[in-house]
C-alpha cells in the first residue's frame, strides 16, 4: 500500500498545497488537516478494566482457551472456529455456523479491536468482553456447552490447572467461570490492528493514503458517515435503527423490550472492514461497494454517485491494519 | 526432557558400561546398541513422489488450502478442523466430527509424518497423500463438498488464481482437482516431527532417554511390538486384524471385499503417540497405558505386567518430536 502510494504522481492540488506548507513548516502537508483532526488513530491497546489486569499469564491462558474446542459440546468448535485468524478473525460467511451445523441469526463480528467497543454483540447485550466471552460457549447454536461442564472439562487437564494458577496466583481454586471469561477477554484485548495506512496518515505520513483514499476520507466526513463511525475504532458504540435488505431482525429490541430500540444495532467498527466481509447484521451484503451504497441510502438518505462509492471504498481499504501476533497454542 | 535426563544419576550398570566403553572409544555408550540398530530415526522429509515435486509455492498454496473452510459445504470446516495444529494435528476426540455435527466411524489420524506411510486412512484405501487429500473434502460426514464445487469456489478468489498459477506455472488453467490434491499433499509432506528424544538417542545422545524409556525400548523390542511398529515412522504400513473393545468395524474388508481382510487396519504410526490420543480405530481408548495393554493382549497374546506397561509408555513419550513450523495463512 505504501509502495503504491509513493509511486503515484501527486495531484496538482496536493502538490500546490504541499509546497505552500513546506515553505513555512518543512513538514509536508496535503491541506486536509481539518479532516484528519476529526479522526483518531488506533492505539496499540484498548482500555483495560481495573478489575481484570492484562498480564502475560492471562494472555497466554486466554490464547489457549480461544483455540480450545473441548469447551464445546461437540469437542470440535472453539472461539477460533467463527473468529478464524486466517479469515480476519471472523468467518467470512453470511451467518455464524456452529453446533450441529446450525446457522445463527447474525453475521459473526470480528474480534479484532473488539476491546475498543463500549458494548458487545450486534445488539450490545453485554457491556464488555468479559460478558461477551461466555455467550458463544453456551449458545445452543454456537458451542452449546453448559459453563459448569466447560469448567469440569478444563479441570481434567493438568496443564490448565497450572496455567489458571499462574494467571490467578492469589486464588486457591482458580478454574472458574469468571476466570475463564477474564482470560478470554484479556487475550482478545491484545488482538488489535494498529499501523494501518490510515493510522500512518493520521500520524503524519502524507503518502500513506492514495489520492483516491483521501478523496474517500473527505466524502466519508462530508456525507456524515463520520457521525456514527468515529473514534479510534470508527464506531460510536451507539445503537441506530436500520433494516437492511432481507433482514427482519428486531435487534436491540430483543434486549430491552423498548419499542424505541426496534431494529436498532450497535454501529459496527470499520477497522479492517475490507477483510471482514460479508456485511450487515444478516451478512447478506457481499461487497464494500454495496455496503456503502446501502448505508448511504438507509442511514443518510442519500443515493451516492458511483465515484463517491468508489472513493469511500478505497478509503475503507486503508483501515486494514497489521494483523496481531499470536501463537497457535499447544493444547493439552 | 534433555535437562531432566542429564539431571538423573546414572544407574550402576550404565555407569560401568559407560566407563568400559569410554576407555576404548571415548564415545559414551549405554550398551544397548543392538536395540538401537533395530530402529531408524525420522528423516526431516518423507519420500517425495516423482510427479509432485515439493516446491515452496506448492507448500504455501497447500498451507492455505489446509486452513480453507470455504471448500466445505458449511463454509466453516477445513482440514485443520479435525487435523488441528493446536491438538497434535488431530482432534483429540474419539471419532471425527464434521458436517452438521455428524460423527464419523473412526478416530481422526494425525497428519504429522503421514508422508512416511505407504498407504492412507485406517483401511489404507488410498495409496498416497494425493489420494487421501480429496477424501475428507467430499465425505458427507466431513466437509461434504462436491469437488467441482470446491474448484468453482477457489476460482472466485483472485488470490487463489495467483497462487495456483505460481504453484503450477506451466498450466494455463491450474485450479484443478488434481492440483488441489497435489498442493495439499505437498504441504502435508512438510508436517514432520524430527528430533524427538528417541531420534536424538538413536543419533548418539545417550542422555536423551531416561533409563525407564530405555527399559521401555527394550521391552518394546523384546515383546515383539517392533514386528509391526518399525521403520522411521514406527509402522510397517501393513494390515493386521484386530477388534478393539467396542469396535465392530470390518476395516480393510470394506475396501477389498476379501474375507482375509476382515477387521484389518493399517498399523498406525507411533510417532507423537503421546499427544495424539485417544487411540484405536474407534478412539475408545483414552490412555497410552490402556492402549499398550490392549495391544499386548490382542496382537501379542500377552498380559503385560504393570511395570512393562509403564516402561513402554515412557518409551512412547520419547517419540514426541518437534512440532513443524507453519504459518496461519491470510486467506482471501
Amino acid at each position: 500500500m505504501l509502495k503504491h502510494a509513493l509511486a503515484r504522481p501527486l495531484s496538482l492540488a496536493a502538490a500546490v498545497s504541499l509546497s505552500a506548507v513546506m515553505a513555512t513548516t518543512v513538514v509536508a502537508d496535503d491541506g486536509l488537516g481539518e479532516y484528519r483532526d476529526r479522526f483518531e488513530p488506533l492505539p496499540h491497546l484498548p482500555p483495560i478494566p481495573a478489575d481484570n489486569s492484562l498480564t502475560p499469564e492471562k494472555v497466554e491462558l486466554g490464547n489457549m482457551l480461544f483455540f480450545e474446542p473441548r469447551i464445546s459440546a461437540s469437542g470440535v468448535i472453539s472461539c477460533a472456529t467463527c473468529h478464524n485468524p486466517a479469515l480476519g478473525w471472523t468467518d467470512r460467511i453470511a451467518r455464524g455456523t456452529g453446533h450441529d451445523g446450525q446457522i445463527g441469526a447474525r453475521n459473526s463480528p470480528t474480534v479484532l479491536n473488539s476491546g475498543f467497543l463500549e458494548s458487545q454483540f450486534w445488539d450490545g447485550r453485554e457491556p464488555d468482553l468479559e460478558g461477551q466471552a461466555l455467550g458463544p460457549i453456551q449458545d445452543s447454536v454456537e458451542m452449546a456447552m453448559d459453563l459448569d461442564h466447560a469448567i469440569e472439562r478444563l479441570n481434567e487437564f493438568e496443564l490448565y490447572q497450572k496455567k489458571f494458577a499462574e494467571a490467578y496466583p492469589d486464588e486457591s481454586d482458580p478454574i472458574t467461570i469468571d476466570n475463564l471469561a477474564k482470560a478470554l477477554a484479556t487475550f482478545q484485548r491484545t488482538l488489535n490492528t494498529p499501523n494501518s495506512p490510515f493510522d500512518r496518515y493520521l500520524r503524519g505520513d502524507m503518502d500513506a493514503l492514495t489520492q483516491q483514499q483521501k478523496d474517500g476520507m473527505v466524502a466519508f466526513a462530508d456525507n456524515g458517515c463520520i457521525a456514527c463511525h468515529r473514534g479510534p475504532a470508527l464506531t460510536d458504540s451507539n445503537f441506530w435503527a436500520i433494516q437492511v435488505p432481507g433482514s427482519t431482525d428486531v435487534g436491540r429490541y430483543d434486549v430491552t423490550g423498548d419499542d424505541a430500540d426496534m431494529y436498532k444495532f450497535r454501529t459496527p467498527t470499520l477497522r479492517n472492514v475490507a477483510v471482514t466481509y460479508p456485511y450487515m447484521n444478516n451478512g447478506a451484503t457481499e461487497t464494500l461497494e454495496e455496503a456503502v451504497a446501502i448505508m448511504g441510502r438507509e442511514m443518510l438518505n442519500r443515493e451516492f454517485e458511483d465515484e463517491t462509492i468508489a472513493d469511500i471504498t478505497a478509503f475503507l481499504h486503508s483501515l486494514t491494519g497489521e494483523m496481531p501476533d499470536f501463537e497457535i497454542p499447544a493444547l493439552p
